[in-house]
């Protein structure tokens, strides 16, 4: 069995990345693996240690840190997030592609760290309608859309430097979209290696045998 | 439109390349253009100039090569074979994908002049299915065909050299996993640089106009 992919999604703020992630694992299963972060932010309501987060302490996740248990992490607002490798590895090393739902900063760590991983960037059709979206959520404040937005000319500097762009125009399209691409990423030379030495063994052995 | 992209297909004699290639232009017509190839070599019974290969003399390959007219070009068997130009960057222009049938050292020249360019390697599941390939045709001498696996044998050194490779075990299964990797590619961030610039510019706009 091949090791799964480790493939980075980033994206604006109010992109549709959650949703996405969560149609791919359902329309899937088996196939992907959803990484949880750790984080030293309080818990909101409704999420559960574990499935949104690790909630960890800022000892703990420093710890992990100094451990080297951590395969990316990054500060927002003076709290921590990353990915704890354990969990990782062990998806990857059972065949499933992990999906590290991340920010900017730690995507490009992973690209530095992990010259194959598999980089994405999902961003809606245009800004009007990234703001359309934002707005759309009803829970936010115009201050609150306003921040995301800077935030978005930010992140949108580094798009380049992702692998693959992935336009959310629609839901279900783009989940297909996603998961042929990846599927795409499975015949890379670089992942077929065992298959290649294999086959320059036998030619060998065929022409000598002749 | 987006510009179509540059497509080479390599791979053991063999392998199944061609049968692939014109099952793809039949499924998908419109979407890809197979480039034909001039060559100093006579024409074959059956082939056609323009269809199989432009047939040209050598005096004339020659100049294309000093007029700087032919992407690659390479000599088997002391003869020319290599890309003209002209109809690769009209039909790219026009937005499609296009499809080149070329061997090794061709390969290797566009790889160094086009480094957007998709390189895939085609092979079969192994080697002695590729002899029993070869075999089955009925056309080769024995000789032929042991020359074709030694050739094999020099052309499996290069074959992390592709950026992907397609494993030829069954032909639709193949032709769709070969479909689906080019249209992922047109995912590439550098294949979407108009509409990265085009949504930094509106992001900004966006808010600078709040």
């Amino acid at each position: 069995m091949d090791k799964g992919l480790l493939v980075v999604v980033s994206g604006f703020s109010g992109a549709g990345k959650g949703t996405m992630m969560k149609r791919l694992l359902e329309k899937y299963p088996g196939v992907y693996a959803l990484s949880v972060s750790a984080t030293t932010r309080e818990p909101r309501p409704g999420e559960a240690d574990g499935r949104e987060y690790f909630f960890v302490s800022t000892e703990e996740f420093e710890d992990m840190i100094a451990k080297n248990e951590l395969i990316e992490h990054a500060r927002y607002v003076n709290h921590y997030y990353g990915t704890p490798s354990g969990y990782v590895e062990k998806q990857r090393e059972a065949g499933r592609d992990v999906l590290l739902e991340i920010e900017l900063q730690g995507a490009l760590q992973i690209r530095k760290r992990y010259p194959e991983a598999v980089l994405i960037f999902v961003a809606p059709p245009g800004a009007e309608e990234l703001r359309r979206r934002l707005a759309g959520r009803g829970s936010e404040t115009e201050e609150a859309i306003a921040a995301r937005l800077n935030r978005a000319v930010e992140e949108a500097e580094y798009m380049e430097n992702y692998d693959y762009l992935l336009i959310n125009d629609d839901l279900e399209t783009c989940v297909e979209k996603l998961h042929a691409l990846i599927a795409g990423q499975h015949m890379r030379s670089r992942e077929q290696l065992p298959f290649i030495h294999e086959m320059k063994k036998e030619l060998k052995a065929l022409v000598e045998g002749e």
